[in-house]
């Protein structure tokens, strides 16, 4: 069912203000297959010649809907002409039946919109194991379908639609020079539970006029992922049903030669522009994790190299004892310590440092001695918790570093899970 | 501090009666180094010639007493003159007064037994970070050695004072055949929090009157510690504490050739006992998990080989939706899925198969039409949660196999948890 949960303390102050975007028109409804009262589907148009990139979950037993937008985004060679969002049921281990849900959707849009049946993207989420009927899903589409603009739509409603467990609706845009234009890039994402790289039950579609061809779109998109969705992490749960999706409508273009490379000059701002808003969605994603109550963030310095880094962040991060200690507000340093250790990534003990709040907990593999406890209680009770540590890989001359995005652990977690049927 | 926890629900109705074993002295002690009123100190002296095997957490920042166990492991060929025990103080992050201290308590140790340093065998579990400091535990060793014989001493005091957060003591006992003689296997074991295979904030001591050479007795013992500690998981952290040693005091000579292979016929009786006591003790070990309301028992087969079986069966045991799931009395197939998906094993999505408590769920990747809910319910409401799942690899024709015991997580862990410092 819907969620009916408080809404996350981390949640952002308001909802951003999302403008149009040229050659992308979206549509919702509310087809009544499991939440009543709601919309549950989310129908994007795109303009021809849309580019498309995508980054799914690694799950070995995904969604007959990852498997379907996985095998499109190969065999229309990265163009888009429509994506179809359902919420509440995930398509997912529902055998051949859900193959052939998956199939009939995409194709009534693409009769409906005129586009290849194979440029068509399909995202489900919602309880697994239930079966999906694609009857509502077209009639849904082709009722839309009759009087939906090439630009347009309200993304407002478009982050509402996907919701499930989701306690608020999460968007962000930005305005970022694209050569000598200026282009826009809008995001919504779903997710609170099931959180973990590589992916999570997230679903996140990111939206932009700028030309791209689809190359650069996927190498832009891998690796602004890399740094954002999949570098948080709520329970360490990874979703059969994770989609992340990039379409760039090519409204605005760049001029002069074509973008071969994301080493381009002319992309250097659209790229960290991209890169920023990612990080915003992600932060938004684990900001409402299932019964969040405050906010990690993990930086790690000094492993031997980045992905090495990142699984000691992650092995903070997803460590049980370290999130119920934050939740505690206890600055337990000894756990942080063990979860390095359990990373099974080269850290040298006697090297070891440690940060919380930026107060200094611990140096050379022990203790700092005498330490003032007092600022760092008053930091464990803040919203937003912040863990450094340095690992002193290779003597100390280790450069690999990762920042991490987590969740803590709390009764609100195990009431939720307890209870909800996903 | 002590646990002032309830006893877990799934403590056996009583400690068993664990026999003197010849060649093996015990006695233990309250030092006072941080718990008040309960002896903390276990000594153990050992006959000459007696051997020893090892298993060591795979934590990259180990404790000090684990590197030195670990040391003298190597040193020693595997003979053992003492075993020294301490709870309360894990001796782990404390740099190189750490070593020392674990050193200087070998030491003392050593001296009074009149045995060689590198026979001396160290375990600490409890807080990290503190020092430990030796001092106490050296005059407890010196009023100890005094008069303790070479064979006697109480195993059930042995094993309560090795307890920290373990809501009960922990111990098993057998007799088997040894060729033509019957020995005397007894086990001890701690651990209730920082439980996860590759170990657990875990300390098992197995004692033998058997005559077993170190070489042959750290295959037995590595190869039935993984199918028993190194396959159960509480909440999936990984301490920097967990030591297995196994010592054969020799008392019971085999006669005939010597003991060269785990394979010789005249192991097998003592074989086959020793992984029974094995998954006893690591069964309860389990079932003293932080917080645990239920045991799940997670059968997998149909994998690749046996360890992606026990790597499928440990996402599941580990999965905290599975987990939650479980506690909530609500047979969530679905998160059983996901946590198959998400162990990154080679699976036939659709030839998967899900049993609980011995009723089909799913078949042929999904739900088996109209299941009866009924028993299921009903087997869920139970102490013990059987979950079997068949991945179908290899086109069904995968043998890959393995078990695994797994806790539930609850309110409890998450209160023991965001309280307790350990």
């Amino acid at each position: 069912m819907a969620s009916q949960l408080p809404v996350s303390p981390l949640a952002p102050k308001k909802f951003p203000k999302l403008p149009k975007i040229d050659g992308i028109g979206l549509a919702t409804y509310a087809t009544g297959s499991r939440y009543k009262g709601r919309d549950d589907l989310l129908l994007v148009r795109f303009a021809a010649g849309t580019s498309v990139a995508g980054v799914f979950t690694t799950s070995k037993a995904p969604s007959a809907a990852v498997d379907l937008s996985r095998a499109n985004l190969v065999a229309s060679k990265g163009r888009a002409g429509a994506l179809v969002v359902n919420a509440g049921i995930a398509n997912a281990f529902t055998g051949k039946a859900g193959d052939k849900a998956a199939q009939t959707t995409a194709a009534a849009a693409a009769r409906a919109f005129g586009c290849a049946a194979n440029q068509v993207f399909v995202a489900s989420t919602g309880v697994i194991g239930a079966d999906l009927d694609p009857a509502p899903l077209v009639a849904a589409i082709d009722q839309l379908a009759a009087d939906m603009p090439i630009t347009g739509g309200d993304f407002s409603a478009a982050a509402k639609a996907i919701m499930t467990t989701d306690t608020f609706a999460k968007a962000a845009t930005r305005v970022v020079k694209f050569g000598k234009e200026e282009v826009r890039i809008n995001a919504i994402v779903k997710g609170s539970g099931m959180i973990a790289p590589d992916m999570a039950t997230l679903l996140a579609f990111v939206f932009t006029d700028a030309a791209i061809p689809p190359s650069v779109l996927q190498k832009l998109l891998s690796e602004s992922n890399a740094k954002s969705l999949n570098s948080i992490t709520v329970d360490s749960d990874t979703s059969t049903s994770d989609t992340c999706l990039m379409f760039a409508s090519g409204s605005k273009a760049l001029g002069g030669a074509p973008l071969r490379s994301v080493d381009d000059k002319r992309l250097r701002a659209f790229r960290a522009g991209l890169h920023d808003i990612m990080q915003d969605i992600a932060v938004q994603t684990v900001s409402d994790g299932e019964g969040i109550s405050k906010l990690m963030t993990i930086d790690v310095t000094g492993a031997e190299d980045d992905a090495a880094a990142r699984r000691i962040g992650l092995a903070i991060g997803n460590s049980p004892l370290v999130k119920t200690a934050i939740a505690g507000e206890d600055a337990n340093w000894g756990r942080i310590v063990m979860a390095i250790g359990k990373s099974g990534e080269l850290v040298e003990r006697d090297l070891l440092a440690i940060d919380i709040g930026g107060h200094k907990v611990a140096r050379r593999g022990r203790a700092v001695a005498g330490f003032d406890e007092t600022p760092i209680a008053r930091h464990m009770r803040g919203r937003s918790i912040h863990l450094a540590v340095n690992v002193g890989a290779k003597a100390g001359k280790g450069k690999g570093r990762a920042r991490i995005w987590a969740s803590d652990l709390t009764h609100g977690y195990i009431s939720i899970n307890a209870d909800y049927r996903s």
